[in-house]
This record gives structure tokens, C-alpha cells and sequence, in this order.
């Protein structure tokens, strides 16, 4: 019998706890034993809830519980998960969290003393919620290069972006209406400005090239300026319009942004719908090959985390091969970059200016929006902000999905 | 360093040398050990091939030699793979495969083998090509239970519908083409007639429920019946077809078979374009999952023989944890499952006699079509079968994707 501690009994902690007492036979199976929930830690009670007499609220109470062998981390955030997290694998015992502040800031710490302590820190759940990502990625590719990583890696906003497309809705009525069904929150920022994404595609970039590589080097932009006639535009390209995360790498550099992106219609990301979640990788042998799924909610994240738990159980004293040290990875600076833009300009700018500081664009038009809009050949990105700059009168900028 | 001998250089057995060799410094890096290819099994010779040297014509040359711990097997078919695969377990050798047939006829007792000898038989590539599937279902969703498994598991299949439904082929012209790309066979039987497919659910259904299910016993039916009208119809549902390969769980009965599907245009299978293959699992906790790519071709096959071969090593006498017993699965009948089926008839049927056998349906009707064609509410199979024997004059029926 294998305990487990369960840190956070909020909506994916109480997730975990129930996953691990519904399927317990199948998990006792896969697991090789039965894995039961010691204890709870949370600084609230829960009366009604029949495991109320496992939570303790104070974190000595596990510390000193030699019977606990596996500690699941749910309560987000750096303090006090970071000290927790650490002194339990410090004390030998494996660690999964779906903490993705935590495994984007000390992932490289905390991988080495699971190495050094010969346990694990799992943290599959950290992306995309309950989609297999992170295993599949470390030892499913492991014969593979990884050349891209793009993601649509935040179900709210993909859920956002969806209504805005499919019913035409403004940026601020589609926010009200997902804060409603509890997919925002009150603070929407770390959702609608890209820095959950952020954190996201700067694990798993680190996990691929075995670096680390910190969030806040990662150009990021959000979808708060995207609006319905964007959307108009989309149609008339015969694309959608996603939030992705993406890395890359070119000339052995690596790259990475967030940013909404135009994608056609005959992309596989193009069909991912509503909040859930996709990441297409390219490997240099296995080419693309996509994983879909929610990337949020409370069963599939705790699914994500329990797979962990039973990973830990199975490798017991063995440790996972997780390559990502602490060394930096300088990204590449973007203005290298190449791409097509869609632009909007205001109605007076003329061709010939356009075409004088563009080059050869393709022009779109929609009936009823008095603007100039183009796509631009391909050119860098530097290319691209010396010629706005020149014109000026810029209304909006969006990437066209590069192939 | 680790030696591993391939048996037969076609396609995917020098794809697995070509990865190897070609990748050889980041597989090193994840196995932890250099892997070196020093055994070639092949009849043929390979004069211009720099791994000539590597090529032995008696598998004694491999079986006796001692320095080899790892073997791929790429020849296909049962015999001699069969004996060769038995000889290497015996010898407590990791064995990774790409053979569909093997696993599907001897999975269970190979596995059976590889626990009592300590090492591995592993098969990732069996399925789904490059797509990374059979770990993922056995280790990043072992905290839930599987219900459902329905996969687009043919390319080439996957390749004639896609070029009937976008261009309007009859099928005879698109096997023709196919036939001419490369991607269909001679004598495409295995293909077109579900066979392959048949063979890739039973090897995931016999890995999800832990028993083993013989394909003979699975349902099957190839697009060979599907003509251009269908695809006119499906547009007019607002759908596409789809080869798709299925099993699912209902009241503890499992229930398995391959037919061409109805796909509604907004499930995310319907987007699955050309030689793509994907495969969307139902789990109790995570939801709908889905995994995309290509499910053919020589280096995505052989990356994931190769991401075995890793996992071999990395594992060195660990058995992975792998539930698939001799023990038969006995399958539902499917008479008793529910669904709607989409249904044409002789246009002389009057829709009184339609309505008297099927009750409630709805009509589709396409310009230039002379039928009666209708899509049935929620029935049996049975009362399906036995509706449309009263009636007669059925000129096709495919199944509408269920719920």
C-alpha cells in the first residue's frame, strides 16, 4: 500500500482525491498496489465532506509522516509549494504538481533533487491539463529531434476566441460571458494577455532542449486587442484566429512567442474548439503529429496528476529521465524571424506607399470596413516594424501562420 | 554502448537504422547509453548501402551473439518473425516491433514471455505509426478507465476518402491513384476492406481491457461499398465519412467494429485529412483525447521502433508494465448496440412503408439523386436490420457517428 499526501484540496487537489477513490481498482492494477490518501493539507475544513478527517493544516503533520511516500502538489503559486515540494523530495519522497508557476521557475532545482534523492518530480498535469504532453514528449519522441512546439495552450481564451468567431461577439461581451461561466476570472490577465501560455510553452521548451528558458524572455502578446472585424478579415483569408505558443528552432537557435496568429482553415490547429487545448510538435523523423484534449477542468487535470502518481509507484527508487538544467537558453531574437503579416491601415494610406515600404502585399477587403488591409509577403520581423514604422497609421497587426 | 540487430531492411527496418544513425547523439543522450546497430537479417544484399557490411542471411548470426541485447523486428507477417521474436525473449533480449499482424495474433503470450525473462516486448509502432499511442494509453492515462477508443487507423483508406469527398472520384479512380502514389497495394484488400484497421483496434482493445480479443471476432466492413452519391449525401448532413475503427464500453460489455462512419463536421476526427491517421480515446476522468499523425511512412513508423528501443534500454531489465493476458475477450453482440443510420432506398419505396418499419426518420435529399434516402432516430442494429429486411430495396447504409 503505497500513501499519499495530497497538498491544496481546492478544485484540482479534491479532483485527485476523488480520481484515486473511483478508479481504485484499475489504479491498483496499473500501480501494482493499492494507493491510498493519507492526508490532506488545507487551512480550511471541510465538514461536509467525508474526507474532512484526512486534512491536517499544518504541513508538519506530513513532514513527519514516515508512511507517506508520494506527495501530490496542488495548491499553485511559489510560497509555500516551493518549500513543501522541496523538503519532501529532499526527504526522498516523488513529488506530481499541476503547479505551472512552480515548475517554470524552479523545474531545473527540482528535477536535480529528485536526481540526486533517486525519486521523481512529475509535473505532466503543469501543460495542458489532462492531454498526455509532457511523457509522450520525453520518452514517446525520444528518437526524434524537436523542431517546433506550437500550442493552443489556454482553454480560455481558445473558448473566447471561438464565440468572438462563431457569433460575431466583441472582445468585452465574450469576456463577461466566460468570467459568467467561471472560465475567466475576475482578473482575467494571466489568461487574455498570454502569460499562462507564457508559462506553458517555456516548461515544455525547456524540456526539449534540456535548458532552461525563463517566461519573462518570451515575447508575449494577448488577445485584448483582437476584435470582431479581425474576425471578418479571418473569414475573408479563409482562417481562424488562435492564441499560440510556440517554439522554434532555425539554424540551431531557439525562438519563441505568444501571440494571436491567423491559421488556414486546412491546419489541424484550426478545428480546435471551445476551451479545449492542442500542441502540434515536429520532429525531425516522426514529422507532425498532434495531442488533443482539455487542457483545464477538474477530472482531466487530476487524471494528469494521478498518471504521475502511478508512474512514481511503478519506478519506484528509479528516476525518470528528465533532461532540463539550470543553464539558460538564450532564445533568438525574433526580429530574425521570418513571417507573413496581416495588416490594417486606415482607409487614407495609399498603394503606392504600402507597396513602397512592403513590397508585393496581397490586399483583402470586407465589405463595410472602410480600411486597407494586406498580407505581406514574407519578410523578418524587423522587416516588418521598420516598414509600419515608415507608414504609420498601423490599426492592427496579426501573424499569418507560418508553414 | 548497446548493440541492437534489426530483422529486415524494407522500409520501416532501414528507417530504424537511418533514425538511429542519424540521431545518434540526442538518442544517446536520452537512452544514456550509445546504441549501435550491429546486426542487418536480410536475404537481399545491399551493395550500395554503407550498412552492408552490417547484413547477415542466417538469424544463428544474431541468436548467437552474444554482445547483442536489443532486437528490432521489421519483417512482418507471422513467419519467420514469430520464431525469431520467441527466440530473442527467451534469451531475455528487449524485442521492439512494428508488426501488426505478431502483435495482434501473439501479443499476449509475447508479453507473457518478456515479464517472466525480465525484459520487454514493446510495440508502439504496431499502431498508428509515429503517432505516440500505446504508452500513452498504458502510462499517462493509467489513473482512468478507457471507455471508448475510436481511431482513424488506415491511411490509406484515410487518403481515397479524402480525395473522393474533396474532389468527387468514384472510388475505382481513387484506388488508382492511390495504387500509383505508392500508398495502396496491389491487391489493397487488407486496406480498403477495414482488415489493417481490424487488426490495430484489437491490439488497443486487448491493451485497454487486459484480455485478448481475436480481430476475427470484430465487425468489419471496408469503403469498397462507398460511391461519390454517399459523400453528396454527407454533405448534405453535413458530414464526412470515415473509415473508423472503434470499440467502446457500455453496461461492462465491451463492443468492437469497423465500419465507414458519418462524421458530423464540428467532431474532431471529421478534419483528419489525406494519409493522417487519429485516434480519440474516452476516459472516465480526463474526457475526449486525441492523438494525430502520420500513421504510415518509413521514418514515422521507425521513430517510434526507435522510441522503444530507448525505452529498452533506459529500462534494462525493468518490465514494463504491459495487461494484456491470453485470456479471451468475449465481445457484445452488436444487435443490441444503439446508434442512427443513414439509409437509401429505391425512390418507389413510399415513406408510409418506411415509416411503418423504422418509425421516425428524417429525409435527405440531393439534387439529381433518384432515391429515398433518411437518417433513422436512435435503434438497434437488430431493430435496424430487421426494419430493413421488411422494407427491402436498400441500395446502402452507413452508420452516423454516435453520441
Amino acid at each position: 500500500m503505497i500513501n499519499v499526501a495530497v497538498l491544496g484540496y481546492g478544485t484540482i487537489g479534491s479532483g485527485v482525491v476523488k480520481v484515486l477513490q473511483t478508479n481504485v481498482e484499475s489504479i491498483a492494477r496499473n500501480a501494482g498496489e493499492e494507493i491510498v490518501v493519507k492526508r490532506i493539507l488545507d487551512l480550511r475544513d471541510f465538514p461536509d465532506d467525508p474526507n474532512n478527517k484526512l486534512v491536517v493544516h499544518d504541513y508538519k503533520m506530513i513532514e513527519e509522516d514516515e508512511d507517506i511516500q508520494i506527495v501530490v502538489e496542488c495548491m499553485g503559486g511559489i510560497r509555500p509549494a516551493y518549500t513543501f515540494v522541496k523538503t519532501a523530495l529532499e526527504q526522498g519522497r516523488s513529488v506530481a504538481t499541476s503547479n505551472k508557476e512552480l515548475v517554470a521557475k524552479h523545474g531545473a532545482e527540482l528535477i536535480a533533487i529528485a536526481r540526486e534523492k533517486n525519486c521523481n518530480f512529475l509535473f505532466e498535469a503543469s501543460v495542458g491539463g489532462g492531454i498526455p504532453l509532457i511523457r509522450p514528449l520525453n520518452s514517446s519522441l525520444c528518437g526524434d529531434v524537436i523542431e517546433e512546439i506550437t500550442g493552443i495552450l489556454n482553454g480560455t481564451t481558445n473558448y473566447m476566441l471561438t464565440k468572438m468567431n462563431e457569433e460575431g461577439l466583441a472582445f468585452d461581451d465574450v469576456l463577461k460571458e466566460a468570467q459568467e461561466k467561471g472560465y475567466a476570472e475576475l482578473h482575467p490577465e494571466a489568461d487574455v494577455e498570454g502569460y499562462d501560455a507564457c508559462r506553458k510553452i517555456a516548461i515544455l521548451t525547456s524540456l526539449v532542449t534540456g535548458k532552461q528558458v525563463d517566461f519573462e524572455d518570451i515575447h508575449t502578446e494577448g488577445i485584448s486587442q483582437i476584435n470582431a472585424d479581425d474576425f471578418r478579415y479571418a473569414k475573408a483569408l479563409n482562417c481562424g484566429i488562435k492564441l499560440l505558443a510556440r517554439s522554434w528552432k532555425k539554424d540551431d537557435v531557439f525562438y519563441a512567442m505568444v501571440a494571436p496568429i491567423m491559421v488556414e482553415h486546412n491546419h489541424p490547429l484550426y478545428s480546435i474548439r471551445d476551451v479545449f487545448n492542442a500542441v502540434h510538435v515536429h520532429g525531425n523523423m516522426v514529422g507532425d503529429i498532434m495531442f488533443y484534449g482539455r487542457g483545464a477542468g477538474m477530472l482531466p487535470t487530476a487524471s494528469a496528476v494521478v498518471s504521475d502518481v502511478v508512474e512514481s509507484v511503478h519506478d519506484h527508487n528509479v528516476n525518470q529521465r528528465l533532461f532540463w538544467s539550470s543553464e539558460k537558453l538564450k532564445l533568438g531574437s525574433l526580429a530574425r524571424c521570418e513571417g507573413r503579416f496581416f495588416v490594417r491601415m486606415d482607409k487614407d494610406v495609399s498603394k503606392e506607399v504600402i507597396e513602397e515600404a512592403f513590397g508585393r502585399v496581397e490586399y483583402v477587403s470586407v465589405e463595410g470596413i472602410e480600411e486597407v488591409a494586406f498580407v505581406t509577403d514574407v519578410m523578418t520581423e524587423g522587416a516588418y516594424y521598420q516598414a509600419a514604422g515608415t507608414v504609420g497609421h498601423v490599426i492592427g497587426m496579426i501573424r499569418m501562420n507560418h508553414k
